[in-house]
């Protein structure tokens, strides 16, 4: 397994670094192209012919756009958040600066949210307060290690509960199977320790597999750990949880309740931004170690005291026969122990140089003590016929049996569920870092990019703890219906990026390639037979999820990307045929009705039109003659466009009566009436705009509904939805502008 | 008890009549008052000076307003309903009418829905379908008595069950108190009577409180009524499933479920309009009625072949002392036997010529119906020794022991059931009516206001059946748990209404108002003393929600009344100082930051405004340069106002970045960026944006947000969701217009 260091290669990684990745918020934008630039640049000059900006048709603002020069204290209003926007003074003086993070709104209910949010995640942090902190290989092998170490705490409990199905005859391949197990971990360690040499820069599944297998292999590896994130939360909550039940029985019927907890915890803490703990993080790692030393060493000699005699384990009832299934099913059960063991390879870029060595020297250790706690207890549990039994794991039974009820004990099974709790919490990181990739890629939504108040990706963590906690309530938090969803999504990703480790030899045939593509072949081989196994062993007992899950989200996923290049072709801005410029259409009467020669857009998309080809008609839907109304009427009327008001009347008497009063007002401005018999009001408006815009003169329709806007959020529903209606209703319409021209009470 | 016809007010009333209710679809609008006609005139006479429409400075519209000249036929787009308009032609030439209602979206699932509502309620009436259905007294009384009748099914059980609680000797007491009972039926329906010949036009409990004690006495009526229905709705149910789980007790493990089943029948069948099957609805009652006097004519003559023997009741062992405290308990349980007696003052308008008399009729055999009833029954129980026992009711064990289990116990059964449905659905038409009237006086939303598809109000039909589904389920459908919340709401009602009764009499002394008032004054003593008795004596039992509850929906009712009443004064149109008049102010950039010597309008609130004293300053909030920017800036730069870019940038080099795209474009349009180092973006933009509305010169900011709009509703959640989070934070600003441009996406 030992490599020997070659010259040149100490320092460097063996081939090409791919750029780290730099999480930047404003890697929400997607950035134009040259070519775009240059369309910029050809819209732009047009556009200057046609404003003529300086010499004066489309006048100056009224009031100047530096806020600095008056800025007077604004207070917030009631119900919105704001922050203070000054002008900044040295860097570049014609450029307004948020100086705050976004204060608490007025009103009370509003002040309480955003200081309890506040309490729970601290202030905001600038953007440049995005740091990289590296870590010791001390402090990185606790970290990225509780994830694999914890895993013994459930896999080979999860895997002679199999067994025991088919009583002490199945029992006596416990010993075989471990042997397989350990045989798995080793080759699949070493896998990873050649994905880490060529990846140097962060070799997460996904990445793996995108790089050499294609984007498809790549979802699936990611949609894989996506389930395996949300997996580890719940599994290392139900194994954690399970194991303070078992030392205190009497909390066992809260385990849903105490799980959620331990969720929302992690969640609140997550929010917060944990980064800067990674040293506190060290801990529950070591101290589990320990207790797991303490655990096996004394085991051992005190079984070695009596000859290391064999006690049998209670009698088992078979429930089902011994066979191939039986016994492959017991076997992916085992191989959850070894879950988490990716973890290195995904977090590189936060080891100290040199990343790729120190992370190779991190897993080997990882591995070997995972062998070691996994060999010492499978051998233990065997000495002592130590069997699963409801109410109590077999580690707790183990450390009572051989340190008594005592302090040792209690030691033993609070380090336990603590290294869980620590598991739980390394996908909080895990989770969020893969969903920011995939909206990197325009695989996920472009929300999940969005860095949070404190720098975390808010949102990726919010969906997993979210997902975590409905998984864990709806299987009751117990551990042993949580397994079987587990392996699937772990093993395809595993043999994904192995795979794609393959390939990547392949192709690139630099120095002991052909070792290395035999390892990773290897590894691949192992990762996918485990992971067949468990889908078809498993397949009922709620694997099934999984394997329709994954293949479901890939989809979605390629749709989603497919909706985002649709939507950057359409907005990427490219020249317009020269034909369609210098057109005017001039209204006339008698022009109504005639086609119109001047291009026509694609009815549903709107091309960037030049602003003299705009035509605008401002339609003020109006209810009643009341200040509101004015108000919107007003407004329309002081564009200096072309104004329609329009009344929608449930009945022809009260048509009379708003037509009068119409008359009464003077008839300043053009007022159509529909009559809605059937009540109405948003349907035969939007059919009657329709009808407008369907004329061939092409006109930009700008609709003005009053809003009465009062201060409570609660008087808000005493007022007529048909503003929030209508809006919603008018949004498909091509060339339709929706303008809320708000009348506020003070209340 | 008679009362001698007088000449003259056989067809007349005998006092002023109130005005007949008119539901017109039109109450929804606030009419004007003669002086806002009078303001509106002056407003307009200066618009038309300010517009010069014929002068034209305001441009015609380049379309014609009537679509029916060039209508062409126009399709519903994916997401919208509409209803078709056409240009009517005979009435109104210059009038558009919707001349159908609404159609179906164009989306699958829309389309569906749509079809499934269809077919629920049936295609929506017109407005001019509304119509007074008459009808006869053999028809108005089992339509308005199934609420009363029905009673008996679970009242009698009520009493006897906290009778029960003291043994053998309490029960004892149950014919006296049935004499009690007896006796406050007739009071409080003689009561009644007076009501009628005083409120021909309709005498709901809400009104004639309102009327004769103020707005706070009737809207406690109110409030007690719709608690009242919501009950009477859980109620019936329950004890309608009850007939049903005592004939068939595998049934009874689905009670929830088959009540919220029967709920959502009555919903559907009251959206769709079950006016029109009055006479359906008088078979069950008449059904009922012949199973009562069957039950009860046969159970006399099978006891009195055995002499009257007294069958003894089980021996009940005593859980209470007999105290006056449980006697007086089981005395107003036994009152929920006359709920519904108030059923036909309410709905006098529906009686045929002359109501009062004929309403008075009505009552009458009601009361005489509910006595016999009631009396038999109590006789009955009695002599076999009948005693509540879970899982049958009292009046199933009668009718098995009468009958034996056969068609004619079957026939009991069913006929209970039905009656009972029959009473909820009277609910279904009171409480929307009674909602109506509280809205029509400005103390309920004005959403009750409004007349669904089929001329129902069906918001108030919604809410009552999920007000009652909800009790009935958090309460497991179980009678019993329901009655203690059942009589405090009914008999306040009936107290204010008759208390307001004597003050009516008091204040108008007609011919014989001694007497009405001494009637009406017993009646309402009585009422009151049931209700006291009832909310002390099951205060524990959950009478405290309704107790404390009451209260609360006054104060709620006059919280939104205050509020309506000031949102109308704040539209209600008024003259403005004169001063204010001919003002304009001249934007230059030396006048920047120098007071302007307007008017200033109160922060919070817009007053009418001319159109020239208007302002403009687009806004146009950009994140890219993309085709939906330059669409929005477009749009901003051909209205011909002032226009001013605004960029949110998250960092430096971002902010750098989008400098030199726009310099590239040509900087056509003033640019403005903001730095938001917290990513925050809502924020500093309204923060921004106050800023610059802290501006003496008193200029109208209209923000128009770019928002790309996609087909389906699933891809809408791929896109920032920051246009819409702006438009709720701008919303609470005043002089802020927010315009949405949208881009349409076809995907």
């Amino acid at each position: 397994m030992k490599r020997k260091a070659r010259p040149g290669s100490a320092t460097s990684a063996p081939h090409p670094v791919e750029p780290t990745v730099v999480l930047s918020p404003s890697e929400q934008l997607r950035p134009l192209s040259e070519n775009e630039l240059d369309v910029l640049e050809q819209i732009g000059s047009h556009w200057a012919e046609v404003l003529r900006r300086d010499g004066g048709s489309l006048p100056a603002p009224p009031i100047d756009p530096a806020p600095g020069r008056y800025a007077k204290p604004v207070l917030p209003s009631r119900l919105g958040r704001f922050a203070r926007v000054r002008m900044s003074k040295r860097e570049a003086p014609e450029e307004a600066v948020a100086v705050g993070p976004a204060g608490p709104p007025r009103s009370r209910l509003g002040g309480a949210l955003h200081t309890a949010r506040r309490l729970m995640t601290g202030p905001p942090l600038r953007s440049s307060a995005v740091m990289e902190e590296r870590m010791r290989k001390i402090v990185a092998l606790p970290v990225l290690a509780s994830d694999l170490l914890s895993s013994v705490a459930y896999g080979p409990q999860a895997m002679l509960t199999v067994l025991a199905l088919g009583g002490s005859v199945a029992l006596a391949l416990s010993l075989p199977i471990s042997v397989a197990l350990i045989v798995l971990m080793v080759a699949v360690g070493t896998s990873y320790r050649q994905t880490i040499r060529a990846y140097p820069s962060g070799a997460g599944s996904y990445l793996v597999a995108s790089d050499n297998l294609g984007p498809r292999a790549g979802l699936a590896a990611g949609a894989g750990l996506l389930t395996d994130y949300v997996l580890t939360v719940s599994v290392s909550i139900a194994a954690g949880i399970q194991a303070i039940t078992s030392a205190i029985p009497s909390l066992a019927p809260y385990t849903v309740e105490l799980g959620v907890l331990a969720i929302a915890i992690l969640l609140a803490g997550n929010l917060r931004g944990v980064r800067q703990a990674g040293y506190l993080f060290a801990a529950p790692t070591y101290a589990f170690l320990v207790a797991m030393f303490a655990l096996i060493g004394f085991g051992l000699a005190k079984s070695g005291a009596h000859g290391f005699a064999v006690t049998p384990p209670p009698a088992q009832t078979a429930t089902e026969a011994v066979t191939l299934f039986l016994i492959v099913r017991a076997f992916a059960s085992g191989a959850t122990s070894m879950t988490g063991i990716e973890a290195v390879s995904n977090a590189l870029p936060v080891m100290r140089p040199v990343e790729w060595r120190n992370g190779r020297t991190v897993l080997t250790v990882m591995v070997g003590l995972l062998v070691f706690l996994f060999a010492g207890l499978m051998i233990l549990f065997h000495l002592g016929g130590i069997m699963p039994q409801a109410g109590e794991t077999m580690l707790s039974q183990l450390a009572r049996r051989t340190f008594g009820g005592g302090p040792a004990y209690a030691y033993v099974q609070i380090t336990t569920a603590l290294i869980l709790l620590l598991a739980a919490n390394t996908a909080f990181s895990d989770f969020p870092r893969l969903l920011f990739f995939m909206a990197r890629d325009y695989y996920a939504p472009r929300l999940f990019l969005r860095m949070g108040d404190r720098l975390g990706f808010s949102n990726g963590i919010i969906v997993l703890a979210v997902a975590a906690a409905s998984v864990f309530a709806v299987l009751g938090g117990r551990t042993e219906a949580l397994i079987p969803l587990y392996a699937v999504g772990v093993f395809l990703a595993f043999t994904l990026s192995q795979a794609g480790m393959v390939v990547h030899w392949w192709r690139r045939r630099t120095e002991g390639w052909r070792r290395s593509m035999a390892i990773n072949g290897l590894g691949a081989t192992l990762s996918a037979v485990v992971a067949l196994a468990a889908a078809v062993t498993k397949f009922t007992e709620g694997a099934w999820i999984v394997v329709f899950g994954i293949p479901l989200a890939v989809l979605v996923c390629l749709r989603i990307r497919r909706h985002y290049d649709l939507v950057g072709r359409a907005l990427a801005l490219h020249t317009l045929p020269s034909s369609a410029r210098g057109r005017r259409f001039v209204p006339s009467p008698e022009a109504w009705g005639r086609p119109s020669q001047a291009r026509r857009p694609a009815v549903g998309q709107e091309q960037e039109e030049s602003p003299e080809e705009i035509d605008h008609l401002a339609v003020v839907a109006i209810a009643r003659m009341d200040l509101a109304s004015l108000h919107a009427l007003a407004y329309a009327a002081s564009l200096g466009q072309p104004v329609l008001a329009v009344h929608i009347s449930p009945d022809a008497d009260e048509a009379t009566d708003f037509r009068r009063q119409w008359q009464r007002f003077g008839d300043p401005l053009p007022l159509e009436i529909v009559d809605s018999p059937y009540r109405a009001i948003v349907a035969p408006l939007v059919h009657y705009l329709e009808a407008l815009h369907a004329h061939p003169a092409e006109v930009t329709l700008t609709v003005l509904l009053p809003e009465i806007v009062s201060r409570h959020l609660w008087t808000q529903v005493l007022h007529n939805q048909v503003a929030g209606r209508l809006r919603r209703a008018l949004r498909p319409l091509p060339g339709v502008v929706v303008t809320t021209v708000p009348f506020h009470v003070r209340d």
